[in-house]
């Protein structure tokens, strides 16, 4: 007995915690405002598993672990640097970081008021904010472990609103609900359609402009083709701030339509949520306060760690209506605090993280000016990165952005002033994928690329990190033309 | 330009951090070490929505922060104290915090090997390990963001095996398919039925023993019953380690009958699966490698951090199969290296936390030696609180553990020596609560109690703290005489 663990293993001995720690401020932190540090230091798959010793089997000194943990460090991407560009979070906040340990350390879930009195209340006052700054006098909303889950939130709530019954008869009665979302529109709508029953084939994707903007006018074709056809539109799913071009759907003609056709309005603002923030580029989103719900990833753009995400309706019980199952082990009624604090059954989950905290402790550290400002300055700086792309030899813009995702193509040297057939094209295509592969071996700055329709691979630089300058903007440019001026792709 | 956020905010002066590091140490870390120490200070919502500073808007001083954070701890459930049984997670160890601590850090996503190379890899290697544990060959695996939703992974593979239309076609054709498990079942499989469109109504709740464990015979005629009446049997959720009574269903006999009807078995091992981890304990499980698929939280047994959960299959491709969505702009084929460690299209999130890490320091420093007598030892500490229970005037078990959790009425003085009929009972049903509220009040420990079918409010003590002693267990006992012997509820 009391072999289990034995004492020094305890947290009572914190040699490792503390020395680790150590490593994290000495090793990850300062690469955050190191422009000169590497952003990764890539390895090929095969080589990374002969790097660490990742087996598990027998126990490891501390020592060693640490020094496991220096190459875990060492070969990890470093999100928080300033020239990470590549996915749609980044940057490196000590109040989202303090929040986050301090959960960490605190280790509960979110079920019920019991085992987190503070985090039920807190997000109790975060999810009333958010649904204020959406222009909702009322409302709900709980996290939840990121962004595609919130949009299945949106899918089911839709559904159940209209049909109550599906929750416990299930879906083989409704063989003809769906769905219409914009063919720009975040994948995790059709992985939710396939999850939750509708089908993948039920996500009718609904045309754009040139800008990635869902056409109103195809969106109400569409409805009545449907309805023609014998289906169902249960939801329309516009989006805020889409992933690749950035693109503000029009919500409030969208809204119109909604309300025409009474079908759920949810908004993916899972990206595009924080220009809530600003009284100068909330316009983008107008029209957002006749939504049903809407999803927003506070660990996007204002700069929380992952995860960080949120599903808000403004129907007051709907959540617990369509998720709850009564679990009489947690949600006793004879409890003797106010029961309507046990809030775990509005969730899909029983277990949930505490993810509350590290929004929490950054917001009300900088307030929502300062927020705010770093948010124009994110607007700011894409629109100065535009400026350099449009005035800079071989650089060419996808199109003007409306938020924060830049893409363009980087035509290099041997490739300009040629006619621009199919057979060019199919060269640009090789253009990305070969800087990139230079920039990660290089590991001085990380910036996707994809293929879009009609349009072949092309740069996307994300800007998330709310700490970045225009000088920022210029190394991306200066970079991408070092790295590719001397392509010639066959 | 540049007043994003005033660099004095950013990560470079990490005034803040440092010092909220420190109280963490001194004033979360030290309580889970310290039995005199309260596991809560417990305040209603209302006084606690008073206390705490909790509205958004203006900014806020550091030191004044720090106060608020000090409240947040303080006025917190602390989990890793010895005396918290109310969960089944529970326990602070210094590994699985540093590993918490560094994915904070490190603050990446698991969709692509580009931006999460080292947990890519470090994530192959334990679903490896954990696959063999199962003894099964082969398998495949992700982390899930709780056990909940990988039990829907289950749930989703079976109908994806059996009909892979479904996932683009969607439920509409499928009236009857249907799902059994036991009536002990974790409550996730009904909302996991109704959030997949299965439906509420075609969970099948198959009969138990008195121990709570699934009735082979009864799973069959269900079965037959099922297939007479038309409808088709999908799935049988076999549990290993129920929520409330910490029983372990017959998983060879359970897999005898899968077989013969082919129908996809999955395994909930949420809660029970550590004992894979113990020569001594595992035939509890015995049957698990004839599992298709199967559930296994380590944050509950085997004391990683919140959240730390795993689905695993024995089907190698099946993932990808059920889940993908191809997006272009992640999961580029042309990428430089092995494209088959973008693992992310195996998930239905997009971005995924890094719970890999927490786990793998953990286990990477005790070894599976270490892990293994602590499992042991939680288990012995379960067969003398039962022994002091059995022994002890006014404890009465439910029923003898197979696991770690110990169901038990305490009997106050008052209602000791009478005809136990249903007003006694109803007595009986008011005293678990009483001595509940007032151990929240006094905040020296904590823990749970429910009703199960015909038993009225009993006490569930659940050891998942890897460290706690058989002092700790008469403290329990002590704790509850102490609290409850002069009630007498009318
Ligand atoms: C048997 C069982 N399965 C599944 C779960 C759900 O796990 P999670 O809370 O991680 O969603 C639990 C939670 O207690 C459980 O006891
Ligand atoms: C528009 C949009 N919606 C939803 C998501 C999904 O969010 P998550 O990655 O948190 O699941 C993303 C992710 O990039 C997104 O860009």
């Amino acid at each position: 007995m009391q072999t289990g663990s034995s004492k020094d293993q305890a947290i009572g001995s914190q040699g490792f915690l503390t020395k680790l720690v150590e490593d994290i401020f000495e090793k990850v932190f300062v690469r955050s405002r190191d422009r000169e540090s590497k952003v990764i230091e890539f390895k090929p798959p095969a080589d990374l598993e002969n790097i660490l010793d990742l087996t598990l089997k027998e126990p490891t000194e501390d020592a060693r672990l640490l020094d496991i943990c220096h190459d875990v460090i060492k070969y990890s991407v470093h999100t928080g640097h300033p020239l990470f560009f590549n996915q749609l979070y980044g940057g490196m906040d000590q109040y989202t970081m303090g929040g986050a340990w301090l959960s960490d350390a605190l280790n509960t879930s979110m079920f019920t008021y019991e085992v987190a009195p503070v985090f039920t209340v807190m997000e109790k006052y975060v999810v009333k904010k958010m649904i204020g700054l959406a222009g909702m006098e009322f409302g709900d909303g709980v996290f939840c472990p990121g962004g595609s889950i919130a949009n299945m939130y949106g899918l089911n709530l839709a559904r159940c609103k209209k049909y109550p019954e599906v929750k416990t008869d299930g879906m083989s009665r409704y063989a003809s609900l769906c769905i219409l979302t914009s063919e720009q529109a975040h994948f995790s709508i059709r992985k939710g359609a396939a999850f939750l029953g509708f089908g993948m084939k039920n996500v009718v994707l609904v045309k754009c402009d040139a800008s990635g903007r869902m056409l109103p006018s195809d969106l109400e074709n569409n409805i009545n083709r449907l309805q023609a056809e014998g289906k169902e539109p249960v939801c329309v799913v516009a989006t805020a701030g889409t992933t690749v071009l950035g693109a503000f759907d029009p919500l409030d003609k969208i809204a119109d339509i909604c309300c025409k056709y009474r079908i759920w309005m949810h908004v993916d603002a899972a990206w595009g949520g924080a220009v809530l923030l600003s009284k100068e580029h909330r316009i983008l989103m107008s029209g957002i306060e006749r939504a049903d719900s809407f999803t927003w990833n506070p660990h996007k753009m204002m700069g929380a760690l992952n995860q960080c995400s949120l599903f808000l309706t403004k129907h007051k019980d709907l959540l617990t209506e369509s998720h709850s199952a009564r679990a009489e082990y947690l949600f006793q009624q004879d409890k003797f605090y106010d029961v309507s604090y046990d809030t775990g059954d509005k969730s899909i989950q029983c277990g949930r993280k505490v993810d509350v905290l590290k929004l929490w402790v950054m917001w009300k550290s900088k307030g929502d000016n300062r927020l705010e400002s770093a948010i124009n300055n994110a607007m700011d700086c894409a629109r100065y990165l535009s400026k350099i792309i449009n005035s800079r030899e071989g650089f060419r813009l996808l199109l003007q952005p409306e938020f924060t995702n830049i893409c363009f193509w980087y035509v290099p040297l041997s490739m300009r002033n040629e006619e621009e057939n199919d057979g060019w094209k199919r060269r640009l295509s090789q253009v990305a994928p070969a800087i990139k592969e230079r920039m990660m071996l290089e590991g001085t700055m990380m910036v996707g690329y994809q293929p879009l329709g009609d349009y072949v691979n092309f740069f996307r630089v994300v800007l998330s990190n709310l700490d970045i300058t225009e000088e920022d903007m210029e190394l991306v440019v200066n970079n991408i033309e070092r790295l590719g001026k001397d392509i010639n792709p066959q």
